[in-house]
């Protein structure tokens, strides 16, 4: 690679570091991927950049040809069928999404990794198979996806958004590892023929919508993935999976979450998204951050424009026994019993599910907004018989300490060697895990060992609690699922974030966790109440931001939160929620 | 308690320490619970002491009276008939196996808590229930069984052993949990109806035949619970679950295992039993130790003297659906389907599953019976058509070293502070493990960490081997379980015990294995090969150190291990082993 060749950034200045040059290098070696045909002119990228929102109304749309909207708009399962019947054919189906993600991507700079070729070439492989058997590779033939740059991928290259690690494998030269090595998802994507057309920067927040978009922040518990290629220190932009979907990119993505990370770029973009318990979904052979902290290890998620969707990925992954290929995962196959409710209940008496449901948590009050979401969810729930019960487990600032100690308890070394690889420096949002000169020092082993101790009393607690509702939900079970705010927040303001409370608990008790979108941010109705009084300095900090014409437009979510590795339950529940909202969604069309 | 009341040794001496007489006043107050008419004379106890084998001819029997010796002689399958049909009365049962186990202990002083009276007044309950309601209060209406003295159950103390917790709730005062809080586990077993008849010292290695019954040593791997109450330090005995299973003085026994604390007291005793992985079996609200050590927790285990009754046990605590209770199991009831490996087979083929077989792991060749028993096992196997591949995964010298590290890594810093509470000098066999004045420096947590690393690749090693062996097991899938040593001995010789590498690969690799006993040492056809050369340092001293006088007639077995929560798969397979030597098992009935 050619590092002198290019030394001028597109912003004007002269590159000064070695980092910055790699940087620039990269992003444009994959950018000139993108075929000329899918090149838009820089006017077009101005004109896009300058919109409220690029979903409402579909700017991209105006971008492509109607053969290629036809095909994107079609969901997963219209695809299957049509390539299942002859009448597309997986390069069709390929080359469209990829056209797609390739406006997405000059519009929103969220591809790290371009794999359009390969992906084409293998949409080709899948048609002749398709042609000589007459029949499909498997239970997700020809469905292009995209996914977090933590998985490796044959062809592509695993940055996480290091410099360092930019022609390496995971820092490392002369591996033989280098764009050659798979994840084991990977390995599983491809027996069912699903086809990766590139990788994002990280799944990580970002609103389409609202003021928020010029200037995006990555939430902190992402530290890790936070330093990127695609960052130019004057105009940060962070994108990922949330936009991939909400643009129509491709048919679902793959994130990683142990603080949210899966959750809130859903939330944020109005798509759905499924944060598994650890143990379902495969992280074999996936790139860092920090191997060793198996206390509450990141999970992979699934995100997309539809619960129907997630559900076919999940079962197709499921449906390879993935457990005999990795041993931290459990064995337990996709259940259909754990999705049919009305078998539970009395004979003769249909069985409805009851809800848990917080609406504050007592730590910090959600915006207007999520507050508003909550209410549309506890109402068109309560019209159609599901008891509604109120969710005050053991508390969510308890799980909060919890999670920052189990994952940053090591002074996040990690970061730090890998950003000295290269000599980038931390971006301002990562500064304060670190003390001026290098990591802090990691917690000693029996403190860290008192903390998991304690994050054991507190699952305990918690299920203990949930047990309880059973004398509160009305048909004797203790409830279903809960339903809770995804944040406080209906998107990302910069510097806006402070509590991360309503997610982190799901990773402190390891639960399955689904955002369904309700509603938009809407300046006109969501004020705060003049009654609010905070109940400590951080909820008065977090409502004090609330800036009704910045998050105007917002997409705004809820989080649907299971039991421990009853990933089929909650998606089922989630959609009697997006059924129960379906006609009584205030706002949902504004 | 009147400490003063007691200042007399039973071995004459005078006790000195008031940590001796709180021990020596805890086993008194413990043997007079046990009924006078039941209570053995000393020449008993001294002959007893004097035979080579407590079993062989069972000694036990001839000081019962015959109704007591047949009742003792049903499975539990018969007895849950006989109760369920009305011919025995639930007090009849637990009468009979609390007479039984009364006597075991007066020989073997192996139960630490003695609730028979309790148990006789539930077993009263339980027979109130049943003529109520004509039907068994659960799948173990009335099965007494005995546990490790690390679950709580109300109306016993829990010690573990440690003198500083005599009279405390694991070393608090005050607590109000004090004989009254109950672990997760008991109260399945209430619900199920099963009913606790004492609590035993800890469930490792004893030899009930041999000369080594005389003095015992612990398995280091479990030094936590090694300092005890019933010891002193002029003969020490330590007993355990395995004696009590051999000496049939309870129908099932549950202990604990992170090294081979369930296994080994199984396999020197002659008995059955099952380690499963983490998850299926609850180990909530149970006393340490390391509450904080989650990365490779201690598993609750079952003991018995059949598959079957460790089955119907396993089966009958997942009919609770345990995972409602306890966050840290997995929601996976038995399966049935698990064990019907014929349905696996190719139409009109039936299946038969092929075994690994690891004679020697490389690093420690085992003592000749032991080697003797894997050749029974092997011919035996080979002889009904099961293809037996010679399994070579990763190092157990791997295995050993990551678990060490895991169990110990803390510095056993808990294990030191309990023994200042009551001033008990530790044991010498844990000696090691501390510095002269206190506990060793806890590892830093990043070291920590990489050896979790290191633990998590040698599991995925170890994985891919077990994939790689489809190509080898004759059927075209992996091997089905893989059968190894239990440990290089067929007993424990006090300080002779050098490695357990083929006990804690289980452990850090977290599969289930199930003990299956197999043959007796026999001083006339165990001799060490006169080609023996040994590998390393630990395999020349452990090969000197066998002694075929010192452990004849001592029982040996194999481990049959699985994979991960697949554990009706392992029952079933240990359950062909079983079937495959009766009828060619030479030695077993010597």
């Amino acid at each position: 690679m050619d590092i002198a060749s290019s030394t001028i950034s597109p912003l004007g200045g002269q590159l000064k570091h070695s980092w910055e040059r790699i940087a620039e290098q990269k992003r444009q070696t994959e950018l000139a991927k993108i075929p000329s045909e899918w090149v838009l002119a820089p006017a077009v990228v101005a004109e896009a950049k300058k919109l409220p929102s690029l979903t409402d109304p579909p700017f991209i749309e105006s971008l492509l040809d109607p053969e290629t909207c036809r095909i994107t708009a079609l969901d997963a399962t219209e695809l299957l069928q049509q390539m299942g019947s002859g009448k597309l054919a997986a390069v069709q189906v390929v080359t469209a999404f990829c056209k797609r993600a390739a406006i997405a991507h000059q519009v929103t700079q969220n591809l790290l990794e371009i794999g359009f070729d390969i992906a084409i070439r293998r949409a080709k492989e899948l048609d002749e198979y398709f042609e000589a058997n007459d029949q499909l590779v498997g239970p997700l033939h020809g469905l292009p996806f995209t996914l977090k740059d933590q998985f490796h991928v044959k062809g592509l290259e695993t940055s996480m958004g290091y410099v360092g690690w930019v022609n390496t494998f995971e820092g490392l030269k002369g591996t033989n590892k280098e764009r050659n090595f798979e994840s084991e998802l990977i390995r599983e994507f491809n027996m069912l023929g699903a086809v990766v057309i590139g990788k994002v920067l990280c799944t990580n927040d970002t609103c389409l919508s609202s003021g928020t978009r010029a200037r995006h922040t990555l939430y902190w518990a992402d530290a890790r993935t936070m330093n990127t290629v695609m960052t130019d220190n004057s105009g940060t932009e962070y994108m990922g999976e949330g936009v991939m979907q909400a643009l129509r990119g491709s048919v679902f993505g793959i994130g990683t979450d142990i603080g949210g990370s899966v959750s809130m770029p859903a939330s944020y973009n109005g798509i759905f998204s499924l944060k598994p318990s650890n143990g379902r979904i495969s992280m074999k052979g996936v790139a860092g951050p920090s191997p060793g902290q198996q206390i509450m290890p990141a999970v992979a998620g699934i995100m997309g424009v539809s619960i129907a969707t997630i559900r076919l990925v999940l079962k197709s992954l499921l449906s390879t026994e993935p457990w005999l290929s990795d041993p931290y995962l459990v064995p337990i196959p996709w259940r259909e019993t754990e999705e049919h409710h009305a078998e539970s209940g009395k004979p003769g008496e249909p069985y409805r599910p009851a809800f848990g449901i917080m609406e504050n948590d007592g730590v910090v009050t959600p915006h207007p907004p999520v507050q508003r979401a909550l209410k549309a969810v506890k109402d068109a729930l309560s019209k159609r018989g599901h008891k509604m019960v109120p969710w005050e487990p053991p508390s969510n600032l308890e799980s909060e300490a919890i999670h920052g100690q189990i994952a940053r308890g090591d002074g996040c070394a990690d970061v730090w060697e890998v950003l000295r690889l290269s000599g980038e420096p931390e971006v301002h949002e990562i500064k304060g895990l670190f003390d001026v000169d290098g990591p802090r020092d990691p917690l000693p082993l029996l403190k860290y060992q008192e903390i998991v101790a304690h994050m054991k009393d507190y699952r305990n607690r918690y299920q203990e609690y949930w047990m309880s509702m059973a004398e509160k939900s009305g048909n004797g079970k203790p409830v279903d699922a809960f339903i809770s705010p995804v944040t406080v927040t209906a998107g990302l303001l910069p510097d806006k974030f402070f509590y991360g409370g309503y997610l982190s608990c799901v990773n402190v008790l390891d639960l399955p966790a689904v955002v369904v979108p309700v509603l938009f941010a809407d300046k006109s109705i969501d004020e705060v109440d003049e009654n609010f009084q905070p109940v400590s300095a951080i909820d008065k900090t977090n409502m004090d931001a609330y800036d009704a014409e910045a998050y105007h437009g917002s997409p705004t979510a809820v989080l649907v939160v299971g039991r421990r590795l009853c990933e089929e339950k909650v998606l089922s529940l989630a959609q009697m929620v997006v059924e129960a909202l379906h006609g009584d969604r205030p706002g949902s069309d504004s």
